[in-house]
């Protein structure tokens, strides 16, 4: 398939499991993702593994619109994987891709995503070593559809028990992406100059783990914002998190978006954050480290571990009240990763 | 969510990060896929591995309809991908679940596959460790679509080298699969008794390897069927294959419907089939073998490699001329699998 004709457009039978689709693996796959393990385009692939623990994930991208400021899916598809695996305290190693392409869609975009998938996971340091194509009819999927799987090797030990005075901290801005996507949409109106973080954290949360053996928990806040993350640590626990709105980093055009449509940012998904846990001597060493890294510029302690309540997280605002952040129902926004 | 609440459905929330995903994932998934590594939600999954060579391979299954004859799309996604890994000689362990589900979907189908994919997991001897839930729009999907990506350890050193001489083998008869979906779909006014022989071949598999150190290759013939991969064998390669038509088992009821709708069996999709290369020598009893397995009974040999012509794949026809068998341009029918 050449990128000089835009007018080629995928059929269902590049999903069949004959030779238009060995055409396609061939001259858009692995074209791009170029390595030894996958030319070998057997069933599985195979992987030599030293005595280790393996970090295992699995995620499907469904983002709507493809392509927003900041990224597309196929970018976001290796982002979204790898972090998984990073703030497991593995470092990521190899990604499959499973692409469900409804009938229709163009093989340049197709291609161009999938270039976004080879230079985001260069980058990221993970190879594509194992692959699917399925295409649906039209009108049975939207564009396209991407599974990343990934594997990674276990290289420090999560998580470790939180205290009470243990710090919150976060590599930066919170909400960009979500509100990069609904910009792109133009749905509400919305015309933002935002770009989504989405970004690989791997070499951020390597370089924080080397600088301090009491990290205690760390994870992305992707769908449902920072504030289900803190629910999920604090649930059924024996201690609760306090914030402060203060020290939440939130752009200006985040905030002018959210006043607009109602939404809380402490809700709104990122794909290149990462929430970290750490005894408090070590906290501002950490910030200091994140901060050495272009992901992490905008690091800040946002708050810490209390005695309670417990199994709450709890915000003192900026005007000096406290309230509680609950567990969100449904996310603001569907489809945003 | 309760089996006894018909009425629900699936809502864009349930896919947002929120409470009702967790719900769900409490509710339907840990509930059915229960074990140590999964329970614990972390963003990846912890697997210890001894130093070995791991084999990693993943599908999204498409099918439609997502019930038929002999399985459903839960049976089959944990069959085709622990076969996947069987067939280059790694025993499965581990696998990973990505649901896409369109809104609308109804809650006690989800429940019924995922139940569908923990039996089967069960009988495969893998765990469900990681998984995620998407959901996207009405008319944006199709029901569910299914990914599964699978880890195993290999245990038998493949591919070996192929000589002239060597034996193809097959487990059973060919286009049962294809024919039980096409049946299911009503779509062509076929309504024919026949089941998909969708099954994990892992324990069938692990067997023939106990028995013979010269198995060379292997391959589970889905879409594309035998004809596609005999084909990719001989892909380049300085030998051919010639099969026997009168040695290959198609059950009556596919060759009817073959003959009515103009369809190769050669070409149709199996789900519970392995093509097995072996050394001459021990071909009659890898056949043994197989037959005392219930997935093995209509094993047979149905042709051998073969010096000329390279790179080709021939049948002998039962009238006793000769044809080549070429690789297929898409397959016979878009998303049996």
């Amino acid at each position: 398939m050449s990128s000089s004709n835009s007018d080629q457009r995928i059929t269902l039978a590049h999903g069949s499991g004959g030779k238009l689709m060995h055409d396609l693996i061939k001259n858009v796959f692995l074209s791009n993702f170029d390595n030894p393990v996958l030319n070998i385009l057997d069933d599985s692939a195979i992987i030599e593994i030293k005595d280790a623990s393996l970090a295992f994930t699995t995620d499907t991208y469904v983002i709507n619109p493809l392509i927003f400021p900041g990224g597309d899916i196929g970018k976001l598809s290796v982002c979204g994987t790898v972090n998984d695996l990073a703030v497991v305290g593995a470092k990521p190693l190899y990604i499959s891709c499973g692409f469900v392409i409804e009938e229709g869609f163009d093989s340049v975009s197709l291609e161009k995503i999938t270039q976004s998938i080879a230079e985001t996971a260069k980058k990221a340091g993970v190879m594509v070593v194992t692959g699917d194509t399925k295409v649906v009819e039209r009108g049975k999927g939207d564009g396209v559809f991407i599974n990343t799987s990934g594997i990674g090797i276990c290289t420090y030990p999560l998580p470790q028990e939180i205290e009470i005075g243990d710090r919150i901290l976060i590599n930066g801005s919170i909400g960009d992406h979500e509100i990069a996507v609904l910009s792109a949409r133009r749905e509400l109106g919305l015309n933002i100059d935002i770009a989504s973080d989405c970004a690989p954290l791997g070499d951020l949360i390597s370089e924080i783990l080397g600088v301090s053996a009491r990290i205690k928990f760390m994870r992305d806040p992707t769908r449902g914002g920072i504030a289900t993350v803190l629910n999920e640590i604090v649930e059924d626990k024996d201690f609760g998190i306090l914030i402060e709105e203060k020290e939440i980093y939130v752009r200006e055009q985040v905030k002018g978006a959210c006043s607009l449509i109602g939404f809380d940012p402490l809700y709104l998904a990122n794909e290149g954050k990462v929430v970290v846990i750490v005894d408090k001597e070590d906290a501002e060493q950490v910030i200091d480290t994140m901060k050495t890294n272009p992901l992490g510029m905008d690091a800040r302690i946002i708050g810490q571990v209390v005695e309670s309540p417990k199994g709450r997280v709890y915000m003192k605002t900026e005007i000096g009240g406290t309230r509680i952040i609950d567990m969100p129902v449904g996310s603001q926004l569907p489809r945003i990763c």
